[in-house]
């Protein structure tokens, strides 16, 4: 493909993404559900278990090969700089709040998910289609204990930012126990990435250089980038050079993540919590968060679409190991946090809700999974069945929400004003 | 390159682009230019003019031939969209107010280039390394004469804008006859492109499609888009839906201009230019503007300098060549502009600064000079001298403004509160 053949490609293929996003986003709005839940669905649509199924002609027309590795790097910058944005929100200082809850729910939230994942590892190690081959029974386990664990921290933010919820109990419970659950997960993710290298020298080069990163950024590159927010705030903007120098650090992080063999979305993360709060953060979302999340999210949405097969999920076999890790995802990760949350004192509504948003896997899932993918660690029939698993706990959250506590907190007037 | 490693090699390119991009654009601010100019300049360093040919190894390590499909992709994309945020701001009603002068200037500021161009292809038309053998002779003088034409109209409204000269005689007359020029050089470079095809059946698309397509955006298009428009106004906001649906519109309008063969750029300017003024363009250019310009432009400058061989412009004949093209672009355009408002009764430092306006040809140039090259109507010797070209009248504007009009107007107290 020329150059120009490519390029028109693209576009087309960015007129074909958008517009199944907006649909079906449109779609999802209407039945009450984030954009999210509809951008997630049209990845699928738009790959091999319907469009590719229905019009396998069409599909290779708007996906030509020479066009899946720009996709590719488009969807990795999508998140990678999307995971910068979550870096820039998140605030382990809530934790402190409500310290013994919010430790109760986490730990349960990340222990019995991460216990029951182990368990349907040690099952299914050795069902053919799975595991890849290169896959050790250690790697296996730990892979989907951290898989099971996710929590989609983004979306349970926003949904309490929105409906005011920031203060109350639950906001600050929630808050907590997701971000501690999430960074727990991606600290495991980053173990089995470096463990899956070739021999020890790179899983020593992964864990130990992941870990001076991650300790660097927090300390000294926190303390430097403080001058630059200094800086921001006086000015009270962001010009253009600044955001080009923000920009040319996320490229130098998702770079070095890469390299040593974690993940960009790791480097992007960690940047972002290391960025000072301020007029800095809120310009970085002002600026970088619509094209990001409006434009190259969804070709990650996409992607990753296109590497779900629900075809692979058609025998008595396969939907029986869907529904096991259904149960188990929302047994793990709803039920354990609610018990968590009653056990330590919180009212039965508020408990109910916290178990909810936790089990919600949006987005934060399908990144760890198209990781899982990508490196060898799973095979399209696991992966699969696991992005039904992130949908179906992700469409569950705002009806159940809105049934446990939305329409009490309604009644009582005890939502926000964003609400 | 797997797909894991050519996302890390994005990442390495991107930090380098951006990091030279601030590195030279800091420089260039601070000797009183803008950032384009460093831009523009950023991009030759990288490419084989310095980078390449000093360090080669270096080179082909940051550039693999892998990523530069990537890179142009997102050149396209970077320039697709500039050019869609130049239509939302580009207003033919200022033409009106001082119509004579704005006439003339606009008028001696195309024929005058473009005779000049043509005379200078009819020269060179049989040097070897110059045009392409594919390209008539009629072709090498629509070419030259459209690209002698063009003005940074965008940089110009930038300089008017930011120093407060709207309404001033010089805004007026330098904006109108900016934008009026420019929309000339881009319909005869459109003539040219759609000639360029194999075949009368490929022009006749190309031209009634091109003709058609705009003719439609600007009317039934235009008439559309203000439901569009109003809605947002009520709303007093873009939702992130709505946005998506004008990523959707610019995607098909790209593959629409570029698949009829003549380029992404004029649909992106056209659906620009056919969107109602009003919250909805404002918040277009605030939520796409700063990805747009400090991520996606930088990869053009790139691209477009890793096509410029300056090694091809050090014989006494190529020298001479772009001698004469520099002369020739100066002359044509400043010269004859500020003869132009001279003579239809502008005073000596309006007429003066107007011609140094006209005279910058930055992006614009640039972004016509790649589309003859990648479409083969030049060849990368007359390539590079003009890119020459457009580099030393990019950064004769700023001083000369200055020399000419800036210190009398700041003595007089007549810049407004911007400058």
């Amino acid at each position: 493909m020329s150059n120009q053949e490519l390029s028109a490609a693209f576009f087309l293929q960015m007129a074909v993404i958008l517009g199944s996003c907006r649909l079906v986003g449109m779609a999802a709005r209407r039945l009450g559900q984030p954009q999210v839940v509809g951008e997630m669905i049209a990845g699928v649509i738009l790959g091999p278990s319907l469009l590719g199924w229905k019009f396998p002609q069409f599909m290779a027309e708007i996906f030509p090969k020479d066009s899946l590795k720009l996709l590719f790097v488009g969807a990795q910058l999508g998140v990678g700089l999307y995971m910068f944005l979550v870096g820039t929100e998140f605030d382990i200082s809530t934790f402190t709040r409500r310290l013994r809850s919010a430790a109760a729910v986490s730990i349960s939230g990340m222990l019995a998910p991460f216990l029951l994942g182990a368990g349907l590892a040690l099952w299914l190690y050795h069902t053919p289609g799975l595991f890849s081959a290169k896959a050790t029974q250690v790697e296996a386990i730990l892979f989907l204990g951290a898989a099971m664990s996710i929590t989609a921290f983004p979306m349970l933010a926003r949904i309490i930012y929105e409906r005011g919820l920031t203060g109350t109990p639950l906001g600050t419970l929630a808050l907590a126990a997701g971000a501690i659950d999430d960074a727990a997960a991606w600290c495991v993710l980053a173990i089995v990435l470096a463990s899956f290298g070739a021999g020890p020298a790179v899983a020593i080069k992964a864990i130990a250089g992941g870990a001076l990163y991650g300790v660097l950024m927090l300390t000294i590159g926190r303390r430097l980038l403080a001058h630059l927010g200094a800086a921001v705030d006086r000015a009270g903007r962001l010009s253009p050079a600044m955001l080009g120098f923000v920009l040319l650090l996320f490229a130098l992080a998702a770079f070095l993540t890469d390299t040593i063999g974690i993940h960009a979305v790791f480097g992007g993360f960690i940047l972002g919590a290391a960025m000072p709060r301020g007029t800095l953060t809120r310009e970085l979302q002002r600026q970088i968060e619509p094209f990001a999340v409006v434009f190259l999210l969804p070709m990650f949405f996409t992607f990753s679409g296109l590497n779900t097969r629900l075809d692979l999920v058609n025998n008595p076999q396969m939907l029986l190991i869907a529904g096991a890790v259904l149960v188990a995802a929302v047994a793990g990760k709803g039920a354990a946090c609610w018990a968590a949350a009653r056990l330590t004192g919180a009212d039965q509504r508020t408990a109910l809700a916290v178990g909810t948003l936790m089990n919600a896997r949006g987005l934060m899932e399908l990144i760890i999974l198209n990781i899982g993918l990508q490196r060898g660690v799973i095979e399209p029939g696991l992966f699969s069945v696991m992005v039904l698993m992130a949908i179906v706990t992700t469409l569950m959250a705002s009806p159940v929400f809105e049934w446990v506590y939305g329409r009490h907190a309604r009644a009582a007037g005890t939502f926000g004003a964003g609400a």
